[in-house]
């Protein structure tokens, strides 16, 4: 595939929802240089990656709008002129999910059927393109993991995710409400929440190593995973809402190398010139939910749309690192207020 | 195994959630007789297979309890003093699933976070036996379906019973609540609901053979299913209620020889000795979520527990047939109002 899945959005009329979040403003921002129609959607839940501050420099070229994905009547209104959704509101803590599941399923489950139900009865020629997730495979048979193995998720999360998902496929198959499902492994870049450590191992070592802390490793560190730069995950959702080839169907979306725990935290102490690494024993409440190493084999989705990753880990650490550095405390307080044209 | 798993149910104190229906009604009754302590748990929702002329004959020896499973706080308090619950509430029309998918995900999701919470909170020592279905697999790549194929359910009912079963081999694999699911395929036999068409065709196909009606068949008749008579049912979650081997796994437990629809009808009619055949075109909104032919390897439920389906398919009709013919009238109306004991 060349350009034409980036013209493809010039003028186009697109939603993102949880657009103020981490994969979803980088996105936006990329939309809106490619001159699309932008309209973020966002509930600004606490403790969500949320934050005004990602779209800062690009606000006066979207426009957003604070409302929930799970009330119905707003997501009929929303969803109505729109061409293209890119479906990325979710809670994404797994430790969360085991603490609170009714909330994880009203978010990631009911609120998929609320999205889906405003489509099918108020705009059934949309294309939606959801933001599925690798922990729906739970712990591996085998590496790397192809969209052929089973789904076995090993948290409420994965469960209430991958039940999400297959709405998306269902609503496709059977009320040609196009959709599909990118099943994203670690992803990580500027903009990702790093006050609490809660959404993933990556966002906090980034944020351990920006301040010169202890990074703790769990067990030997021999654990391996694979990592996305957010413009790679960005390019991956461009590539799938431009295309009618994928609807239907789940992705992997990968990264580039695999790596350990313990080579990660080395490269990220590395570049940032600052954390240091210790290895603990794992706490018992992770160690129950932990699937072991995992990386994914990309090839059908780059079979599909040409998408690959291009950033290698270091280069992307290096510029998270510095994206940091330059904004840090955005990150570390409270979250922006919102600008007065939106408040 | 022996007759072992039989003599486990003496004094045992067991609740069956559903217990009004079709499988629940059939598994209380061989409960009953083994001297089991049973708590019978409905919610009694209309068009649903709950029934008091079910539990007919065996009302004076086990309790009901009319309670939803939704509800939280009747949850906390009924698992507490059991020791096995057969958790077979749900909706099982596909068809309905899909004109309300709202309460499909209530009574087939959420309610069993309900019911695994509550174990985990106030019994966790409880075996929790899950009443899963052949849907989750949605259209087979292959024939017979074993467990390792794909969860790929083709319309909402299979979505929200498939995360169903995950959430039980979740709690039992990190909170230790003993869980195992057995996915189902066609169940039949007598004490199911006859009285509409929503909940699969071979209950309706039975009443209209016993009112001397005319049969549909959509499209060929070549479709392959495979029909488990109930009392293999329910001797399968007797089996598995006794046993440890089945914890966190999820098993098929399938019917006899697969056979065509077209067949199917044939013997039906040769038993019955009324009914007659008429092939019709696919009604699309049926079409649209079909799975093709199924039939499933239950081998791997077989090795765990030594379960095997006994009655043939000719046996289990004549039985199914001689039981409507002698309480048709108990099945066509509305359902019996309660006894004056539970009222």
């Amino acid at each position: 595939m060349t350009r034409a899945y980036l013209d493809f959005y010039r003028g186009r009329r697109v939603m993102i929802t949880g657009g103020l979040g981490f994969i979803g403003s980088n996105l936006a921002r990329s939309l809106a240089d490619l001159g699309a129609d932008v309209l973020l959607m966002d509930s600004l839940i606490p403790d969500s990656g949320a934050n005004f501050f990602n779209i800062d420099g690009i606000a006066d070229r979207l426009r957003v709008n604070i409302a929930d994905v799970r009330q119905e009547s707003t997501m009929n209104h929303l969803v109505r002129d729109r061409e293209v959704i890119f479906n990325l509101a979710g809670q994404v803590s797994h430790i969360d999910s085991m603490r609170d599941p009714y909330t994880d399923l009203e978010i990631n489950c009911r609120s998929q059927l609320s999205i889906l139900e405003a489509c099918r009865k108020n705009n059934p020629d949309v294309k939606v393109v959801f933001a599925g997730t690798r922990q729906v495979y739970g712990k591996p048979d085998s590496l790397p993991v192809t969209e052929d193995h089973l789904v076995r998720p090993t948290d409420v999360n994965g469960i209430n995710k991958a039940a999400g998902e297959n709405y998306h496929l269902l609503y496709n198959n059977v009320f040609n409400v196009r959709a599909c499902s990118l099943r994203l492994t670690n992803v990580y870049g500027p903009r990702q929440l790093i006050r609490h450590n809660r959404q993933g191992f990556i966002g906090w070592f980034i944020r351990l190593a920006l301040e010169n802390e202890e990074i703790q490793i769990f067990g030997d560190g021999s654990q391996v995973r694979d990592f996305v730069y957010v413009d790679d995950a960005a390019d991956a959702f461009l590539r799938a809402g431009a295309s009618d080839a994928v609807n239907g169907k789940v992705f992997n979306v990968g990264g580039t190398e695999p790596i350990s725990h313990s080579d990660l935290v080395k490269v990220l102490i590395d570049v940032a010139g600052a954390g240091r690494a210790r290895y603990v024993l794992w706490p018992p409440e992770k160690k129950v939910i932990d699937i072991g190493s995992f990386y994914a084999d990309s090839s059908r989705f780059r079979q599909a749309v040409g998408w690959e990753p291009r950033v290698p880990l270091r280069a992307g650490l290096t510029k998270t690192i510095e994206y940091y550095r330059a904004h840090l405390s955005a990150y570390l307080d409270e979250p922006a207020p919102a600008p007065s044209t939106v408040a």
